[in-house]
C-alpha cells in the first residue's frame, strides 16, 4: 500500500518480542542501510537496521541503561538521511527525563536534530488535514515566553516557514497568518506592547521583502474558518496558543514536521503513554504514527 | 418567536436613525422599566428604555462626548436587573480606549459589572453549542499571566464555575477539566513548576470537598473530542489557551456569560468592528448577538 520502504532502526530482538507479545505475525528483513533499491514490504513484513539494546526492554518501564540506545538509534537514522541512504526520518515519542540522566541534555527531538545536522533555524510545524500551525517558541515555561519573542528569531522562523511550505507543500508564495503574543494582539498596546515593538516591525520588514503575511492577528480569531480559508499556515507565538486548536479539530490525524533541517523529519504528535505500552491499559491508537509515515512518504515522493 | 420581551437601553433617536439608514422598518415602543408584564414584540418592533446621547452618533466614528452615555446605559441596564424589572442583561461590544479617557477606568464589561453589583469573584465563560470554556485569568499581557495564577483565586474561580454550571446549565455535580499553565502541563516540572506548586494542591483540596476535576491537563489534549465528551466544561488558565479552540470549532455561535454576578449577563464574543458600523465595509454577521439574546432568554426561562 505504501510506495516506499519503511526501515525501522531498532534492536530486531525487541521488534520480534513485542510482535509475539501482541500476537502479531511479523517477518523481519535485515537491511544494511546502503543505497540499494527500496523494497516495498507487504503487510506483516518490516525492514530493519540493527541497533542493539543495552538491556532488556520491558514495556512501560523506563530503563536508564537503554537511554544511549535511543540516542544512538536517532543519530543512526539521521545519518542515514544525511548520507542519502534514506529519504526521510519518522520519529516516535521519547521520554525526555530518562534521556537527561548521566549528564546528557536532551530537550527534544527537534533541538537534537538541529544540533546533529548543524541547522541554524528549525521550526516545529503541526499539520492536520485542514490546518498547518507552526510555533515561534516551543517548549518553554509560560513565564518565559514573552521574553523569548524577538524580531531576529521571528524573521528566521518566517523565512524557514516559507521555504518549508514551498518545498514540502507546494505552496507558491505562501500566505501566513501570524498571531499576536498577547490577548487581542495587545489591543493597541493596552494588553501588552510586544506586537507594537517587536512583531509589527518584523512583519513590515518581511512584507517589504515580498512575504504575504497577515497580522499580528488575535489568536482567538486566527483560527476561524473564514480566516484559515485565506492562508496556507498559521504561526503561533507559543505552544498552547496554537496546538489546542489542532488537536481539537479532529479532522484526520495530526503530525509534526520539522522545517529547516537538511533532512525530512516527521513525527507523531503525542507522548510516550508508558501506561499503555505493550498493549496494557486499553486501546492504543497508532493513527498518528501511520499519518507520520504516510506524510513522510508523500513528501518524499513529492520532493524527489 | 422569542418568549421574552427584549428591551434596548439606548437613545430612541439613534435606534430610529440607524434603522432608517439601513432601510429597515422599525416600530419603537417606549417602556419605563417598571415591572409590568412582558410584551413579546413582533419582528420589526422593539421596546426601549430611553437613555439620551450627549452628541450625535456617527457610525464608525468614536465620539468621546458619548462615553458617559455608554456607561450610563450599562449602569441603567444592570440596575434594572438588580431591581428585578429585567431578568437578564445582554451586552454588545464596547471600545475600551474611548471609555478610558477623562480619568475613567474601564477594563471590561465583566470587571465593570462585578464592581457595580458588588460581586467578589466573577468568571468569564465562553459557550458554544459544543463547548464551554472558562478562564482563570482574562485580559492580561501574556508576560503577566504566570504571576497571576494563584491558588486562592483558582479555588474561588472553580467554586463560581461549579455554581454557575449547576444554576444556569443544569449540570449536576459538574465535571471540569482544568488546564495546566505550561506546555504539557509542565511535564513533571521540567517546563514550569506552577502545576506542582499551585494548581495540583488546589485541585486536590477541591476534590476533597467533592468537586469532580480532571487535571492539570495539558492544554493541547484538553480539547480533544474524547476528553471533552467526559466533562461539562474546561477551565483554561488564560485567554489564548482557551478561546482559539472555541472560535475555530464553528459549531454554532459563541456567547460569553459572566458567572458569579447576582444578575444574568450574556455578551457577544466579538469586538466593535468600527470599520463595518452602519452597514459599511461589507456584510455584518449579527449571529453572536442573536445567540446572546437567545441564550439569555433560554437561561432566564430555565432558572425562573
Amino acid at each position: 500500500e505504501r510506495a516506499a520502504e519503511v526501515v525501522v532502526v531498532a534492536d530486531p530482538a525487541l521488534l520480534a518480542a513485542r510482535a509475539q507479545q501482541l500476537g502479531l505475525g511479523l517477518q523481519l528483513h535485515a537491511c544494511d542501510g546502503s543505497s540499494t533499491a527500496p523494497v516495498c514490504r507487504q503487510a506483516g513484513e518490516l525492514s530493519y537496521i540493527a541497533e542493539p539494546l543495552a538491556a532488556t526492554a520491558v514495556p512501560g518501564e523506563l530503563q536508564p541503561a537503554n537511554a544511549p540506545y535511543v540516542l544512538a538509534a536517532l543519530r543512526r537514522a539521521a545519518q542515514l538521511c544525511l548520507d542519502g541512504h534514506c529519504e526521510g526520518l519518522v520519529t516516535g515519542p521519547v521520554h525526555k527525563a530518562i534521556l537527561n540522566q548521566n549528564g546528557q541534555s536532551f530537550s527534544g527531538h527537534t533541538e537534537f536534530l538541529a544540533e546533529y545536522t548543524g541547522a541554524e533555524t528549525v521550526v516545529m510545524m503541526l499539520v492536520s488535514d485542514s490546518l498547518r500551525v507552526a510555533l515561534a517558541t516551543t517548549h518553554l515555561p509560560l513565564a518565559e515566553v514573552a521574553a523569548n519573542i524577538c524580531g531576529d528569531a521571528l524573521r528566521d522562523t518566517l523565512h524557514t516557514m516559507v521555504a518549508g511550505l514551498e518545498h514540502y507543500f507546494g505552496c507558491i508564495e505562501p500566505r501566513i497568518a501570524v498571531c499576536g503574543l498577547n490577548p487581542h494582539a495587545g489591543e493597541g498596546g493596552t494588553l501588552g506592547r510586544e506586537e507594537i515593538e517587536i512583531i509589527e516591525p518584523c512583519l513590515a520588514a518581511l512584507r517589504d521583502e515580498g512575504m504575504h503575511l497577515e497580522g499580528p492577528v488575535p489568536a482567538d480569531t486566527a483560527f476561524t474558518p473564514a480566516r484559515l480559508a485565506g492562508v496556507d499556515a498559521v504561526l503561533a507565538m507559543y505552544h498552547d496558543q496554537g496546538l489546542p486548536v489542532l488537536k481539537h479539530s479532529g479532522f484526520g490525524e495530526t503530525i509534526n514536521i520539522t522545517l529547516g533541517l537538511p533532512i525530512l523529519r516527521v513525527s507523531v504528535d503525542h507522548g510516550t503513554a508508558l501506561e499503555r505500552a505493550g498493549g496494557r491499559g486499553g486501546a492504543v491508537d497508532e493513527g498518528s504514527l501511520g499519518a507520520a509515515i504516510a506524510t513522510a512518504t508523500e513528501l518524499t515522493l513529492r520532493t524527489r
